[in-house]
């Protein structure tokens, strides 16, 4: 079912986002006073965003997500215009000669889920309830619409002074992510794109659905909690447990010790160690971007695709990876992937060995359990 | 008035095309072997390639240059498969919803002037008889097209896997240059562009004219005085007279004593230092692919755009600058670039300032005279 999404609603969408961001996909607050700026009306009036079930797309359909990349270290420092992804989305359109009926994010996490609804807002068009990562990942292939056989290319990137390119490299998106990058490298280490331009059916098969309302109820789930005193990680492992996500964990609490963040390459890259509050223990996980890899005392405990956050201990507010700091009181949080990002050809796409991370995947709810420390 | 360029023209194009390539451009005899290949027929018969005036174009007539871009030292390397620039110039069609009448040279130096020869063969189409720089130079808003108001956007780029992209800064050349050599480098090292692409008459108002014909014309002058025995560099002197390019002279003889290159940011960069065979003089030369600035002890003798050419001592045969060997026996030869590239807008663009040379352009034949050496 379609319903509207209103101005009053991104402040838990975007915490929800940052959530799944797992970490990265950039600062979603930055795209979220962006698309409420673009609903407000000079008289004072707001208008809405038309969030379209997935199972609402026909055939007639022609959905073109719009998105972010780039380094979210280097998106905090250079805020977009507004109209980078809008002008991705229209360069895309006249190369195809064909008109968005709607837009979509990419992944469902950090800023990424706040750009499509930008265009959408600028453009008064529709957004799909869905995405192709059910989370966030640091490269364009890294999408289950590629996994399960949509081209990226054609892509079309936009910078903020109103150049455009067009990236096309048939059904190798992997080469297309090379290029793109090092257009966004180019373009500062942050620019905007329109990709993986689908029909309706072709959503229906490879997106992973109902994320933006997910994000929008677990933001929601942690306000609430705070706000009846309950905890919010609690809260959030029994919000989990009737979706696609079902498993959530608490692996480990403790204060940031360390963060080594350097930007290289078109991405944030580093690691963070935490170190327990009434033990030794010690808790290191790496990240490009978003967090890939947690493991405790030299044990893996959580590895991509599951999803790996932070959240600060008191209120369960999502850090993301440029933003962790030396000092930070936190819990570290995992939460098990849908069963469609956990196949082989899944697991050959954004499993650990596509980041260079030398272990088998195996799934959160399965590894060995670590007993968190307590806060002193 | 047209004619038609034969296979058996081809090495004194190239040697008069590595001469106008000031060392840059790429070695073109890679382009040679490409091309006779494409002009000869399975039955043994050969085809040929209409070389138009660019006096005989019209308003009717649509060119789109074609070329490489990269560093030369990759490209001896990485050899072109031979489809690459005929995808650029397609992709550059289909984009612009237009089909080529004719393709040009970008550059009339090293292996630019023979791409788009390659094109014309491969799809029978003529070659205009002019250049957008009248010599070889790196970048590609380096361009009397550019200079005089063409834009070289929208530019189609393709790689040797049939992967293409277009980038599209509208009047900001220097930024098409900076993503394209983005892409160049993704690429590795080494692409194959369509751009500038421009009607008849803005040919005839922003080309140098006759280009191809002058390194036809130069390199035949080369051979023939090798076979009659004259002084070859005497014979250039006397065939540069008549043309745009007036005065040729010998900068310095020596023998190459130090060669510094690397291949960095997508252009081969260095400089070679030659040292006279009677006396204790030294010439230095820079280059960014092309040769930029020749110093005789510490005394500029000539600058960008003037032509900065090293010719084997006793050939004359051109050396570029990824070929430049320690003990090799050279002729330091300047010559004088057209009026047309001798202006304020066009020594903005292309003069020493552009290339970060902290010297005022003087017109080769003004500088002071240095008495070269003698071979010992």
């Amino acid at each position: 079912m379609s319903y509207q999404l209103r101005i009053a609603d991104l402040p838990d969408l975007v915490r929800g986002a940052a959530l799944l961001g797992t970490g990265g996909g950039g600062d979603p607050t930055i795209g979220r006073t962006l698309v409420a700026h673009a609903l407000r009306n000079a008289d004072g009036t707001e208008n809405s965003i038309t969030v379209l079930d997935p199972d609402e797309l026909t055939e007639d359909d022609f959905v073109i997500p719009t998105a972010m990349m780039g380094a979210p270290s280097v998106l905090v420092e250079r805020l977009p215009r507004g109209d980078e992804p809008g002008n991705a989305l229209a360069a895309l359109e006249r190369f195809l000669g064909r008109t968005a009926t709607a837009t979509m994010p990419i992944e469902c996490g950090g800023i990424n889920s706040t750009i499509p609804l930008l265009v959408a807002a600028q453009r008064g068009l529709p957004i799909v309830d869905a995405d192709g990562m059910g989370r966030a990942f640091p490269e364009l292939q890294m999408e289950t619409f590629a996994i399960y056989g949509v081209n990226g290319s054609p892509l079309a990137i936009a910078d903020e002074r109103g150049n455009t390119a067009m990236v096309d490299t048939g059904a190798d998106n992997r080469r297309m992510e090379w290029l793109a990058r090092g257009l966004a490298i180019r373009l500062g280490g942050v620019a905007y794109i329109a990709e993986y331009a689908m029909d309706g059916p072709t959503v229906q098969r490879t997106a992973i659905p109902r994320t933006l309302s997910l994000a929008l109820r677990l933001g929601a789930t942690i306000r609430e909690a705070r706000e009846s005193h309950r905890d919010p990680v609690g809260a959030l492992r029994e919000a989990l447990a009737d979706t696609l996500y079902r498993h959530g964990e608490v692996l480990f609490t403790g204060k940031v010790v360390d963060v080594e963040r350097r930007t290289t390459e078109g991405f944030t890259r580093g690691a963070a160690r935490i170190a327990a509050f009434d033990s030794d223990a010690t808790c290191h996980i790496a990240f490009q971007n978003e967090y890939l890899v947690a493991t405790v005392d030299g044990r893996v405990v959580t590895v991509v695709p599951d999803l790996i956050t932070i959240l600060h201990l008191e209120t369960a507010e999502p850090i993301t990876s440029e933003t962790l700091r030396y000092g930070q009181r936190v819990t570290v949080f995992a939460i098990s992937t849908p069963d469609i990002m956990r196949t082989p050809e899944a697991l050959a796409v954004f499993g650990p060995s596509a980041f260079g991370i030398d272990e088998e995947f195996v799934p959160v709810e399965q590894i060995g359990k670590f007993a968190p420390s307590t806060p002193t």
